[in-house]
């Protein structure tokens, strides 16, 4: 069974190899999508997403709808073309956002009051605004208000958000469908820590036509086992001709394990976030930059990348850059990290293919010995 | 009459169109060299130097003798291949850095200590040991150890320091060519704001064989006015035959004026500073990127510039990197600014060939009218 814009064409285990059709072209899945949060991945450019082969990047609806805002970009013909932006772009609902950075915020049954973070300014998203908002942007994928409870949110606390996310998806689907027939909006799957929540949540969004669906409300402060218990759990509810999106997740070993359970989509921070840090991931582990060891050494970051940055220069020159605080360090940690994090992907796809993913899963777990002992009991 | 490593092509009143050979290539007449203080030019990489024709670049011996060390950059083969920079790259003396950036320092006949600006850490520049560096680094063209004098100096201290800058300068002479042969070491002109001694500088330095004759000790306070009446002055001493570099200066209108005074290189962080502050140069004049009426426009930043910021973003998307703090702001807003200032020698030569000077001349202080009041009655 496939749909129009998503056929699975191999799987392994629970893990699959799809493809997952938009506006601006056809995705390999399982997929990692680059955060460009204001329409940029920090410290790239348009050309040097292009060369490390990203089909796909994020952009944040919360913080491009207050700066430069919605309605700007829309006169500017759109985020793909305001920001240059060849490939497919997937916006998030704001919600995480508005509970995540901005103050004050309420929420109602029409949706959230929130101040903005940069000035203070009162604003009000409901669910017809948040698609507004991004059609505006000129999105491929859409994504629907909904409410990320905090960690340790109760069980009547969480029952009853669920009930307002999904007030709000059926509202948002409906508007989108009044609106707009050629992109995509995909539902999330609230429920917190509460497996029965996570069942019921994805009962309710499956008998509705979202065309895919995520997974919300993990990584948020629980521990690394317990995310992993529940990203299992969850996917194992979800069903299975639809693509699957892991929203806000994670490092490269829970990549590997969400693909173990199904998962097709990625976004994160993490890689760009520790490129400017320091922290690099290569095909040996983990390392960092800043480490003294690094000071003398001619080796490339890592002899195994093709990237620019693994091409050109030393370790030597890597730390000696960032330790100087340069900014071409930024630029090329953060092109080595995303070439790294789209080359997992591209390798997991083909070892779903070959039907050899579980040896895969198995390497990648080596390479990352400390982590994997914190999920061990789930695998 | 030319020399082995320079020649001048063709001349228009004193401005010069010549080819200067190192053994990283030839570079064309004159030149705008963009600084990479640490071996990075600020927030461009070395394919980025290329693409937009830089035929040189200046690093800085001080930086480079703190960080990383010119003792590691020769065991990792020398500046151009620890940095991966292809194209020829000027040092300077570090004399400049250790009187603007070092605290603590103390002259003797025998050289400077100082102290690091990163650790507070004491050194001492002797004039060979400034020579050992810049050998070490690779450097295509050094420069000898000087005392740039501080602006206000008066006459006996800057006929003093003179005295030491030439001593200096012979027994940089002296060791330069007992170690080398291959590369070409400059004598720098200093004589702060004293004709007498500026020319006196000269005759000095005219009687020793320097590849080169470079002028110190302009743009450190002084007024706009008096800059060029001392680059005036000071120029038309200035032996015909040999390259003529004017350190650490300036604004366009500044290099138009140098070229047209007989000046064939130049370097200056400014336009890289100013891009990162969001000052840009354009064919129209210095615009700041900052300014609300950019934010609804779909211009480019400059229609007649062919850098990639340009040929692929609009003002509107400029303005917003900028405003949100976005690390690829810098990157766009150098790699245009280096394009100006390398299109602006390119034509100035062209019109140099052409006959054509003075029009480019007065073309281009057109462009910056305040700019070209304060220097009015030096032209």
């Amino acid at each position: 069974m496939s749909l129009a814009h998503f056929h699975v064409e191999a799987s392994c285990g629970e893990a699959r190899a799809g493809e997952l059709r938009t506006a601006h072209g056809v995705i390999k899945t399982p997929i990692f999508m680059p955060v460009g949060t204001v329409g940029s991945v920090k410290a790239l450019s348009p050309a040097d997403l292009v060369e490390i082969g990203a089909p796909i990047i994020l952009g944040n609806t919360y913080h491009l709808y207050l700066r430069p805002g919605d309605e700007l970009i829309a006169k500017m013909g759109g985020l793909h073309k305001f920001a240059s932006l060849p490939m497919s772009i997937l916006t998030d609902s704001g919600g995480f956002q508005v509970f995540s950075l901005s103050s004050l915020r309420k929420i109602t049954n029409d949706g959230v009051e929130f101040r903005s973070h940069i000035d203070g300014s009162k604003h009000f998203f409901t669910p017809t605004k948040v698609i507004d908002i991004q059609l505006n942007l000129g999105s491929d994928i859409l994504m629907p208000l909904d409410e990320c409870v905090p960690y340790g949110a109760d069980y009547n606390y969480t029952a009853k958000s669920l009930r307002l996310t999904h007030m709000w998806a059926k509202s948002s689907l409906e508007y989108f469908r009044e609106r707009e027939a050629k992109t995509l909006l995909f539902g999330i799957v609230q429920g917190g820590f509460f497996a029965d929540l996570r069942r019921q949540a994805i009962e309710e969004l499956a008998g509705h036509d979202f065309a895919g669906l995520a997974i919300g409300g993990l990584s948020v402060g629980e521990s690394k086992a317990q995310m992993h218990e529940f990203l299992s759990l969850t996917a194992s509810y979800l069903p299975k001709t639809k693509p699957r999106y892991l929203m806000g997740v994670g490092t490269p070993l829970d990549l590997v394990l969400g693909i173990a359970n199904g998962i097709d989509m990625f976004d994160c921070v993490l890689p760009t976030r520790n490129a400017r840090n320091g922290t690099l991931y290569t095909s040996m582990g983990k390392i960092n930059i800043k480490r003294q060891e690094y000071a003398k050494s001619s080796e490339p970051l890592d002899p195994e990348c093709s990237c620019y940055t693994c091409q050109t220069f030393s370790r030597s020159y890597l730390r000696h850059l960032f330790v100087s605080h340069e900014l071409l360090a930024l630029r090329l940690n953060s092109l080595h990290n995303l070439t790294y994090y789209l080359k997992l992907v591209r390798d997991a796809r083909a070892a779903i293919v070959t039907g050899t993913y579980q040896s895969y899963l198995a390497k990648i777990m080596q390479l990352y010995p400390e982590e994997a002992a914190q999920v061990d009991n789930q695998i």
